[in-house]
């Protein structure tokens, strides 16, 4: 087999086989095709696509090109959850001990955060004691016995798709379906995951900016899912605006226990709700999302879905009380209001722009060096449909430094108003 | 500006700018630009192509790569010649002596052949002490002396060209209109040339297979020479079979001696005058090709054009009394008949098997260190249109062992006979 050909072929439009296709993964990862072969051959899919047959197999290749999560000392079937990125998302931690509490296993392989989006991992260790540097062993004997438990990522997880990244960022072959399904299925299936809920974000703020792209892109990783035997559900969710107000380390780990009492956002609750039933269902543990969020409901009614939390926290060393008393978690010295400099109805707020001022304030990592703090956000006072006087406060910075002008030009410039009311948006929308 | 940004414009359908588009080619030349990023660029250009505007500048950032010969020194129009590579194609050596006596100047920079397909400096080093180490000096003058002179490729000419070249031979990015167009073209201006005729192959033996195809790439290099102020006319002719009968260097240049007396085969007679017709417009010294033809038909039948070749070899050192006496070229020790395995007509040749057939017998390079035996070849019997019986020779082997075998296959295997005669193709097919 020679390379020249493999991308001769897919230029021209035909299916690639089995083998074609982990002859040119197995052989860029090991450095026997080089970088200007892969590039040529990335933008081929780019202009010709990738068949569900492909795209699965490419994504099998990209698993196999490195270690692979054993999670088979675990009980029950291992539910994952991605979230093609936002801002503000902070249902990875409602939704980790919503499910756990129905005695579904929540083995969560996280990461930290680079650039504007938030990581798992830092918003956790916000509570004070909180640590993710736990063995293998304590991770699968910690989610046998309290259903759930966070750990750093490990191990040469698809080192294939991480060199096939680097290369996309710099030759313009990152917009691509095909390119983008496998490389998120291939770490969720790396992982260790049975079945995958993917939340894929369209909008102003996200990645997708069309929501027929986000369908296209929603399908594609259905279809891989489907391909290689684990069971993946999607669902396609707004992103004109961040999701709930808050966006910063402490401040969403608050706006989390709000939401598993049952006093959370509207938006981020009813996502939880959504996203959380389909996770039930793939688990096994309903035969309807009725029958599910029914359950889920139940949950944070009684207050299981709070003691779940409280007790991970704590298995990984964290301080439970902060749950009961949210004062305990880091606070920043400064709290500045941003006024509005203009009046009528908010009809967007550019999620990116929120999330880069956060940025600024030091809530997030402009490099992987980058030494972030905890204590700072962001919380958004008036979203999508809200009416704004001049002068009113639209959203409140939480600072270490009271020199905030960037960041204030930032969140002023994120938000668009208009006179006319907008028509609601759906949180949701069909596939 | 940045080199992805670039990539993606064009990816995107976009025309770039003539900045970005020397962004691009110096950047690449000078090593700034990394070969992954050019393949993803070569890629992009292979899906949507480039504006005639667009490949006129890419033609001239490749022309300014590298050196650029100065004829500046030779009096009147310096009008080249490029065919897309044929085998058996002698019309330079019949069309520089032509056009040279009608007084217009042929400086001619030459290569060595590679592969199948023959050089021109090799053919003319058939002749008993010819050579074309000269200085570029001497060249100037002999050009402005005897109206001309051949001279090897000296100097860095559009090195962007070569390393691009080197690129999308393994990248899947070779059959794309503009980059052939300018690769051909950027060669020609660099090499000085004021205006040029181009003489488009196509057919089974040809780069261009499909008629379309050979238009689009004619008329896409029109289109750069009128952009660059570089007259340039074309004709598409056919290669479905070898033009003339010999392939191989002495039994080339005999080849030419004959049709230079008006005695040589009928196609490559007919093709000189047409490419020749136009050459002798372009140099300003006729006002329409029939006139042009007229002309160049006389200085054949009075012996002019034969003197013009003799007064050119003896200039450079070679023997000019092989004009008069064919029988001084270099000859083979065996001349080995190839039969007809079937009865029938010949419907067509494949011209790159011919080729091949030759480079095995020692006639051509299978790499750039080969050495060359210019005895060497095949002549021809039988064309398109001939009826052949069975164990009839359709050509004859000229070589210097005795087992031709794989030799005697290829040719058998490029001819194809039908038991029906063939309709007359044309030699010349409208732009």
């Amino acid at each position: 087999m020679r390379m020249v050909d493999i991308i001769a072929k897919k230029r021209d439009g035909s299916d690639l086989s089995k083998e074609e296709i982990h002859f040119v993964i197995e052989g860029y990862t090991n450095g026997q095709i080089p970088d200007y072969q892969m590039s040529a051959f990335l933008m081929s899919v780019f202009f010709r696509g990738m068949s569900a047959k492909e795209t699965a197999e490419m994504t099998m290749a990209m698993v196999q090109s490195g270690d692979q999560i054993d999670l088979s000392g675990i009980e029950g079937v291992k539910v994952d959850k991605h979230s093609t990125g936002g801002v503000g998302d902070t249902t990875t931690l409602v939704l980790a001990p919503l499910v756990a509490a129905l005695g579904i296993p929540v083995a969560k392989m996280s990461g930290r955060g680079l650039g504007h989006t938030g990581g798992t991992i830092d918003k956790l260790e916000a509570v004070q004691g909180f640590h993710v540097e736990i063995s293998e062993q304590q991770f699968i004997e910690l989610v046998n016995r309290n259903k759930i438990a966070v750990v750093g990522q490990s191990g040469n997880l698809t080192p294939a798709d991480k060199k096939i990244y680097s290369l996309r960022d710099v030759t313009a072959t990152v917009n691509s379906i095909p390119l983008i399904a496998s490389s998120i299925m291939s770490k969720k299936i790396a992982a260790g995951a049975d079945a995958i809920v993917l939340d894929v974000k369209v909008g102003a703020g996200a990645f997708m900016k069309q929501l027929d792209d986000a369908r296209e892109l929603a399908n594609a990783m259905m279809e891989i899912g489907n391909q290689v035997g684990r069971k993946t559900l999607a669902v396609i969710s707004n992103m004109e605006q961040p999701l709930g107000y808050a966006v910063g380390n402490a401040l969403e780990v608050k706006e989390a226990i709000e939401t598993l009492q049952g006093k959370g956002p509207e938006d981020l609750h009813e996502l939880c709700l959504v996203l959380g039933s389909k996770m039930v269902v793939l688990a096994g543990k309903a035969n309807s999302e009725e029958e599910a969020r029914s359950m889920l409901e139940e949950v944070i009614d009684n207050g299981k879905a709070l003691q779940a939390f409280k007790q991970f926290l704590s298995a990984q060393g964290g301080d439970p009380s902060v749950v009961d008393d949210v004062q305990k978690l880091p606070k920043a010295k400064y709290q500045i209001p941003v006024k509005a400099t203009e009046s009528g109805y908010v009809t967007g707020i550019v999620a990116d722009e929120i999330g880069v001022a956060a940025m600024l304030l030091g809530a997030g990592r402009a490099t992987k060096e980058s030494e972030i703090d905890l204590s700072v956000g962001i919380v958004l006072h008036k979203k999508i449909g809200n009416a704004v006087e001049v002068g009113e406060a639209i959203a409140t910075i939480y600072s270490n430094t009271e020199e905030v002008s960037e960041v204030i030009n930032r969140i002023s410039k994120a938000y668009d108003f208009s006179i006319d009311k907008p028509s609601p948006m759906p949180l949701i929308y069909n596939l």
